[in-house]
């Protein structure tokens, strides 16, 4: 099996798709800007009179509920009928999620009152998700393990949607393919928002590719691909933040394929 | 005629003016710090219990619709009218008009009820503030076209105000007094945000400066210049916004003189 | 007496606290990422349904009225009633007070309501807190004057807290010990959010260190040496600040010993 990656980034680059978020005011330009930079057109509007219409011109939604409040997922909702009433996919990154009742609760219901097309978080959010304990240092501390795969693919089953749970290694699955992504640079942790800038990448891919899981799994190596050019010469997370958007801005496809680093989970073989 | 962009510059320094804002989410930070790096005071409170008061303390105030809501636009108003009263100058960036009937109505209701003294925005949106059709990608694509500059003096005329359309080349004009400004670089359409800040480095000449076309004339010049200088050594996007502030921090009379490329609409004459 | 700044840095790394935010939205982005640039967790929820469990899981509560609203603050005071009951400091930024009545009543509420254990401003804003006049542009001019420190002492021993006084010299007293910082860097005035990081600093170190003015006085020497450090090659204040967060993300033990420059007040004499 073949991701075309660079296909589907000339694709963006050709289509220009609107990109409509509703998302947290902490990392609000980053995300904008990480979509504008693959060459998408980001849209930030979320009062509940215009994010349906805005949705209505959109090719992909993004929600994070990193600075969520109760009106504010209201707006999301709204947001997200419209959407799935187009046809165009959602991305939800329950960001945080576990850390209060809040957040845990209205994952929840967005999950069950809208149709949401891919979820993503790290493993500690995604367990919670999936309403299961898990050792939830296990990925970023060695290697997947493989009941992660089976918790990410269990959600992905069950919501009948794709599952992105990130960390040192990614897994993306449907339930039926399941990918691990061994791309990105530890200096991704220092810089607060490549969690949600991953999310929008993801949305932006999914805008204009059909097939969900390869769409995640093609964002997420020009992402990280983007961050292990940019980590070879910077001073600290500052230089490195602004070196990965001018990588990504820059990604040839000749870069992409050198550096790509994707595993089939069924074989653990590594895709061409 | 003359347009003294150093000289206002100058006054900008050492007035150090307040400019309230009230602004978007998205791009707010930036805002902020285009008005300090230019040697101006930025405040950016949004509580309508306070916006009157701030307005009160201002030389200047900045309108962006850019992530409206209702209360937000009801808190503009209190901001606007308190800044007619005192006489400082308005701005208003129309933001994203034009996606959404929210935006197309609150735009109305803010130049109906308030008085705004320049409009600013890109050729779709001041096209559907101004009620009528045009062909959208003009401006961008090739050279300004005489509707286009039609356009905007008849938006002027009847709002008695400035009217700045920015493109690739853009028209300020009172209806009376026309400029094209064919200054900046195309990776400024890279960067979230470059549209934003525009207009807050419009509202800040205008706090020192009662020539209000001029104001916005010398405002884009030093802009639009700084981001000339700023694109001759960079790697992408990112690299690029960093020096677009640093530059316009540094921006110099002698600079500024050499490429500032401002012509007047009636004769198509270079100003010196 | 020495402060051990090196020693409560390596606790922030080693401990990872996490830090919960209510903040404005100009600067949150910062904020939160000078907090994982030293080596912390940031957390920023605002939602009065969850602000009080989030507070519950962090070891510092950072509160900053840069853009309050009404509902805002008291999301804030229901966070610092957690805080108070858990016995995490509470830091405040009075960011703006005496620009507005609103910005002056809600910093007395909250000062009144819940248990402040950290105050910090530029000179303009202590002295309204403290509800005395004093020349507001002395410690950015010249240097501190005794009134000052009186000012910062008094309101210190009245509200039985730490003020902190940003300028070109901070002061930091709990009424019983006065310190001055003489750390930082001209052009910290040309990046907005300064004054907001150094709060967020604060409060990092607030988190793991019990005696809070020594707390206080470490966060301001590191902060201030990185900026010194950052000022030495660079091009405006964008780069400026980018070397800023690389200086403080690779802030070692040697450099803040040869750099530190901290006066005790009662003998005004320097502190090895």
């Amino acid at each position: 099996m073949k991701i075309n990656t660079k296909e589907i980034l000339e694709r963006i680059r050709t289509q220009t798709p609107v990109i409509h978020h509703l998302t947290n005011w902490v990392t609000i330009y980053d995300c904008a800007q990480i979509v504008k930079t693959l060459g998408a057109s980001p849209v930030m509007a979320h009062a509940k009179e215009e994010v349906g219409e805005m949705a209505g011109i959109a090719s992909a939604l993004v929600l994070n509920i990193g600075t969520l409040t109760v009106e504010f997922v209201e707006a999301m909702k709204i947001a997200a009928r419209q959407a799935n009433q187009k046809g165009i996919p959602v991305v939800l990154d329950v960001c945080g999620a576990g850390a209060t009742k809040l957040r845990d609760q209205k994952c929840q219901e967005l999950l069950e009152t809208v149709k949401i097309d891919i979820v993503k978080g790290n493993v500690s959010e995604i367990a919670r998700i999936a309403g299961e304990n898990v050792r939830t240092r296990g990925v970023d501390a060695v290697s997947v393990e493989r009941n992660l795969v089976e918790l990410a693919r269990k959600l992905a089953g069950k919501k009948k949607c794709v599952v992105v749970i990130t960390g040192r290694e990614d897994i993306v699955t449907d339930d039926e393919e399941t990918f691990l992504v061994r791309n990105g640079h530890p200096l991704m942790t220092c810089v607060v928002g490549t969690g949600c800038m991953a999310a929008s990448v993801i949305g932006t891919f999914a805008a204009v590719e059909k097939n969900l899981v390869r769409a995640a799994v093609a964002a997420l190596v020009c992402f990280e691909v983007a961050a292990e050019c940019a980590a070879k010469k910077v001073a600290g997370p500052a230089t490195f933040k602004e070196a990965l958007f001018d990588n990504l801005y820059c990604l040839d496809a000749r870069t992409v394929d050198r550096l790509k680093n994707v595993h089939t989970v069924s074989t653990l073989r590594k895709i061409k």
